[in-house]
């Protein structure tokens, strides 16, 4: 059928079998051809196509609530909520969203991005739905590696205790992102195996009537052994255990089995888990044999070949640290590398190829990696704790508390600093230097270009003071030739790259070819701009701030993060209490609100984090320059 | 025996079980007699006494590593360790700490404060062991109520899966601090009446013999049911399915019986949990019958009568917190309150009396609570959620992705904002105003009176803009007479209290007293300061800061928070974004390190945040101002 057409997903409560496996089809086709173009999550949406078709014909959005952990599984539920037509614009600036948005949509209740959120969102709203005593259902669903994210364990503690009446769909395809890791991975593993509830349990309620009878304590334990037998390990014991009706496990891609399961769930009294079996890329041979996790999120594809369009290009900034980090490693057995299940991400990929047993993915756990990393570090390791900077949000708590607090030499590899682009709100790494300058001890760093990144790395590692974060942007370096040497560089010295005696800009990190540009047209109109490359936002460079001080010439802070307390605070901050209350500073930087998703260039134009922007605010400055002869 | 004898924990490994015991009998008087003088935690102490002698005897600290969660129960250890001489000190400043402290003692490898750190801590020590190929045993001492902690379940998923050798005490006393939520805690529950290990299992593999052989289907099935029940319910299945060998239950407070199990958990390989019962306050019977935990950590108390030394005063910002909520609630049913496992803190144990269907305790679960708060508001509720400021930062990227990027109605009532005295680094609340300022959507207030405090709360409830937080210190009010109706506040409007030509004093919140104080002296200097109550850091005052830009006269920034980010930031962001270079601006604050234990006064002295300092500061930008004649 013509996908367009569908503008709610009503129309399913009265399709036939045949005609939701026919639908199931076009969706694959539609997502396989659509995402061919665009890009985006194609491997996670083509497994639950059939989940969520049998989600949106059990429950009746928007009245009852679909809650999408990380939400890049939701393509289907946008096309079955009328949102095909605009496939085209998937994740391009001011087009669909690549995860649930409220505004685009009432059958999006609740955002995404982050994972292991939905459970404490649905728990919200079941508990408001049972004050208002209102009857909607409540449904979230979630994948096998989001549930072992801290925030989900506690939720399902509190949802077990409380008795609410909800469902939890475990979408388990025995790998999130990266394969799996953790204990309860296993738990999982051993449930897969275990076939179905229902058969196992008339099993064992037969074995157990073979029991003989026992007097004295044996008859205690023996009852005991009985009661448990009836939920135990067949009936998905751990879940059981914490208060949850266990149903599965459940076969993802069959209508039937998913049907019934579902209905049976959200018809039962109190807190429900369905363990769904998908296979992710379902429909599409090389999505569904993706050992690598290429197919998870990427860009344009060629749909018959298989092959994924890559443009030629100089190598990533995350790939220079996985490699710098592999240099290093090899001379000081000290470093252990980190990652919260993003070994692909942030290419560590590469360095655990190498030193296998120097590598932890400790799963989607940034409060745990954070603190480990200060136990290993305590210790005399070198840890490194690789993150994207809006997923160290997560362990906030742990640099105040664990790590900062106690001074210990834990390197912070701060990947997809700035803004990322397509993946838009819930992944601008634009919070980072404000969240983490407030904090003793801390040092924030950010280097010019992939070959300052790499020196970085290694002061980083060499660097005996305590926590040091390094921050890095998304995407490629600019192709500049790479120092053979790695070398120690002084936390704090700043480099000026270009002499002006009208105005300095700082241009933290990245920001460097928006100042170069803005200098360059400045020159044009006889405007001289001095140009320094502020590569730390902590330590200042004191020295330099006090030289430009006497000066006196106006200062514009460049910087690819929130305006509140981030690097142009803290140059406003330095002026002031060191008394020079007269020095004019300009701020650029991130206004006060979330930034959708859209190419970078694009958003830089919609924020005015632009050379023409700078110009502008500069040449204010100056009324009375004449452009040159 | 003199406990202040005791310079070294090595002697426990000669002693006899009676010299065990009347050493134990020994430390319970002392800390009866000492913690009646200083107060401090007497119950979760008492708890512990056999415990900590028992791992002391076993372990060979400070080469291995005992790792305490929380750290509040350390005392014993802190004895044990050399520092009984220092208790008269106890939470004093510059005195003997209430939590382990590296510069305290080598014993204290690792500092604690904020709960379910010492799981991840321990996993990094024995990790950097591992991979030194050193020999030491590291084991962290865990309560029932830290381990629900998100970070706690992360590093049970982790550990179980790396199979690191390392041992977990699980100190359960069925409470934590309140008494204990969460599913889990039914888990435990069943353990505890389970019965010892190693006799249930005596029981089961009989029974196994006794189930009889069967062909087929049931055959599988029974070999499974034979298999798991080898580590089924009366072996701690929970932990089992995580990965870890599980010991217990034993009886914390049988020398004999921990001495056993601890030492069978230490030298047995991979991860062990230890499931240890005690009595909190055990030895006192008031500590014992505890019911509201009043005995968990308090100040003095008579020790024949067992009555709590209170001293009149005023209310404690909690109290009006609570009780306002309560006025508000009986009018407005859309409230509902919140607590991660601080009902007794945060008095919304007052408010749960009143209305018990509306506050959830949800366990220490800052991240769990901060979403479902999101999740109510979204349904039309409106949600409180009541949390220390220090705790608050566990749920930092909950804010930033869940309820400040979708703008929803929860109301933060932040507790324990500022410093907080004798509980120190780990519990200062002084970062909460940098790490909420920078996220789109926010609104931060603190009033400066308990008065002020009752209206902002109501003010907080109406507000239909998004988040709000407002921030209170620890501690009673001034006494000042309360309103007998509320009323709405203007969010981001300023009271001028004291007019004054010279310079401006912003004070947020309870920093008035000094600003009054240091403008009352200046005024004998023949200056005129303008106090101004500045009760709100996001949104400013914009009109009354564009006025005071107009006036251009020094303003001085007043707040108990860190310097870095924080309000007197915004002020200068502020004026710097407007244009308003030259206004002199001096800010005070916390500077930018942790500030230890102390009583309050203390260390506003010791940080010089005092009417002396603000004086010091203005004057010196009068120089030529007379003293008045």
């Amino acid at each position: 059928m013509d996908l367009k057409l569908i503008n709610s997903p009503d129309f399913l409560k009265n399709c036939s079998q045949k005609e939701l496996e026919d639908l199931a089809a076009d969706i694959r086709d539609f997502l396989i051809q659509r995402l061919s173009v665009t890009g985006g999550h194609l491997g996670p949406n083509l497994g639950v196509v059939e989940l969520t078709l049998v989600l949106h014909s059990l429950y009746q959005t928007p009245k009852d609530k679909l809650i999408w952990d990380v939400g890049h599984q939701a393509y289907v539920h946008k096309i079955l909520t009328g949102r095909a037509g605009q496939f085209d614009t998937l994740r391009k600036y001011q087009g669909l969203c690549g995860f649930p948005k409220r505004n685009e949509s009432d059958h999006d209740v609740w955002e995404t991005g982050h994972s292991s959120t939905s459970l404490s969102a649905a728990m919200g709203m079941a508990t408001a739905r049972d004050l208002k005593k209102t009857d909607e259902k409540v449904a979230a669903i979630i994948g096998d590696g989001a549930l072992t994210g801290g925030m989900a364990l506690e939720a399902l503690n509190h949802i077990g205790h409380e008795q609410t009446d909800l469902t939890i769909i475990l979408n388990d395809n025995e790998m999130s992102i990266a394969p799996n890791v953790g204990a309860l991975h296993s738990v999982l593993g051993r449930l897969r195996t275990a076939g179905k509830y229902q058969k196992a349990k008339d099993d064992v309620e037969y074995l157990i009537k073979k029991i003989p009878a026992f007097g004295g304590r044996l008859a205690a334990t023996a009852e005991r052994v009985k009661d448990s037998l009836k939920y135990l390990f067949v009936s998905g014991m751990f879940f059981e255990e914490l208060g949850f009706t266990y149903l599965g496990p459940v076969d993802g891609h069959d209508l039937e089995d998913l049907k019934s399961n579902i209905q049976y769930a959200r018809d039962t009294k109190g807190p429900v888990l369905v363990h769904v079996i998908t296979k992710k890329g379902k429909g599409y041979a090389p999505a569904e044999n993706d050992a690598k996790g290429t197919w998870h999120g990427l860009g344009p594809y060629k749909i018959e070949s298989g092959e994924v369009v890559k443009k030629p290009g100089p190598p990533s900034y995350s790939g220079i640290f996985s490699s710098t980090l592999q240099k290093i490693a090899r001379e000081d057995d000290r470093v252990v590398a980190i990652t919260a299940a993003m070994p692909g991400g942030t290419k560590l990929d590469q360095f655990a190829a190498e030193f296998p047993n120097r590598m932890f993915d400790v799963g989607i756990a940034e409060q745990h990696a954070t603190t480990m990393a200060g136990g290993l570090a305590d210790q005399g390791m070198k840890p490194v704790f690789a993150v994207y900077s809006t997923f160290l949000q997560r362990g906030y708590d742990q640099l105040v508390h664990d790590v900062c607090r106690q001074n210990l030499n834990v390197f912070f590899a701060i990947d997809r600093a700035g803004l990322v682009g397509a993946d838009g709100e819930t992944h601008q790494g634009v919070f980072d230097i404000a969240y983490l300058r407030h904090l003793p001890n801390m040092k924030i760093l950010m280097p010019k270009d992939e070959n300052q990144l790499q020196h970085m790395i290694y002061t980083a590692i060499q660097y005996d003071g305590g926590p040091i974060a390094v921050r890095y942007p998304r995407g490629t370096g600019y192709g500049v030739t790479m120092d053979e040497e790695l070398r120690e560089l002084e936390i704090g010295k700043w480099e000026v790259l270009r002499e002006g005696s009208d105005a300095t800009i700082l241009s933290f990190g990245t920001m460097l070819p928006v100042a170069e540009e803005a200098a360059h047209q400045l020159a044009e109109q006889n405007i001289d701009i001095r140009i320094v490359n502020a590569n730390s936002a902590k330590p200042l460079d004191d020295n330099l701030l006090e030289e430009l001080a006497k000066e006196n010439r106006p200062v514009l802070t460049l910087e690819e993060a929130a305006l509140q307390g981030s690097f142009g605070s803290a140059v406003l901050e330095h002026f002031h209490d060191h008394g020079h209350h007269n020095v004019v500073v300009e701020r650029m930087g991130i206004p006060d609100r979330y930034i959708e998703h859209g190419s970078v260039p694009e958003l830089y134009e919609e924020i005015g984090l632009t050379s023409e922007e700078v110009v502008t605010k500069l040449r204010s400055l100056f009324p009375r320059k004449r452009q040159r002869a």
